[in-house]
């Protein structure tokens, strides 16, 4: 198939300075506070995204070197699938995060729950929609076998660098 | 910033030929049923992702040509931005669904819900869990002020060819 081209439309600032020492996922990032800065060419696609407390983020994970196709991830001691994980050294990169989103002045967008590295390449933007996106009856492979783990506590490490 | 370039993964088969008439969002494609067909070189990746009762495909809407930044969505009256729609027609039309999954064979994932014109290429997978993924006490900006909209009856248009 044809490569995909994208050209990202804004930037995220976090405190996160680097990977090391990083929270996982959002729900594990309490307390750090992010921004997206838009590119000023599509401010009038932010119209009304205000209104939602918590917004998608797509975006890539830009500091990332190749992929592998197993691990063993920060939850447990044995190894999955890179498709069955969050981890970010897979094919494409792409990192997903739902974040509460604080307020939005002109192209920027303050956020709450920053678990992106600082300079990350944003790919899309969108709204939660609770309707659409949560999920009840839910199986969770893997992740129901491992101890239930604090996530506040977890940070990353060199593994996926 | 530097552009983006992403190899898909694999490819979504569907029975959507033509946008117009499709499903809205996979809570509207109730009776629909897709595949994932991943590159075989990817297989391994997938070990472990079966036991899942839900996966994240984000995806290109590749049969979308350009952009609008502000667009008048299936569930209102108004223009809002497309950031705080869904919409395809967006920067990097890049799509998101969170999907039910049924089985996996080798290298082909059978899923329910598709809202996904075949042909369409993946670009990640990613297995969804409640933990990070529901989210309670959420603002809905416009979507609170617009009527319910029965999904399960709407069909795309050419608005978002």
């Amino acid at each position: 198939m044809e490569p995909i081209i994208l050209e990202p439309i804004g930037v995220i600032h976090s405190p996160h300075i680097n990977i090391e020492g990083m929270p996982v996922q959002p729900t594990g990032a309490i307390g750090f506070e992010g921004t997206v800065v838009v590119d000023e060419k599509y401010v009038e696609g932010l119209k009304d995204l205000e209104g939602f407390s918590h917004i998608i983020l797509i975006y890539q994970f830009h500091k990332v070197q190749g992929y592998v196709l197993q691990l063993v991830p920060f939850m447990d001691t044995k190894p999955h699938g890179v498709f069955a994980t969050r981890a970010p050294k897979r094919p494409n990169k792409i990192g997903f995060s739902i974040v509460p989103l604080k307020k939005i002045e002109k192209n920027i967008l303050y956020f709450e729950q920053a678990d992106m590295l600082d300079g990350t390449p944003v790919i899309d933007i969108k709204p939660f929609y609770p309707k659409y996106d949560n999920k009840t009856d839910v199986k969770i492979g893997w992740l129901a076998d491992v101890d239930p783990v604090d996530i506040t506590q977890l940070r990353s490490d060199d593994r996926f660098i």
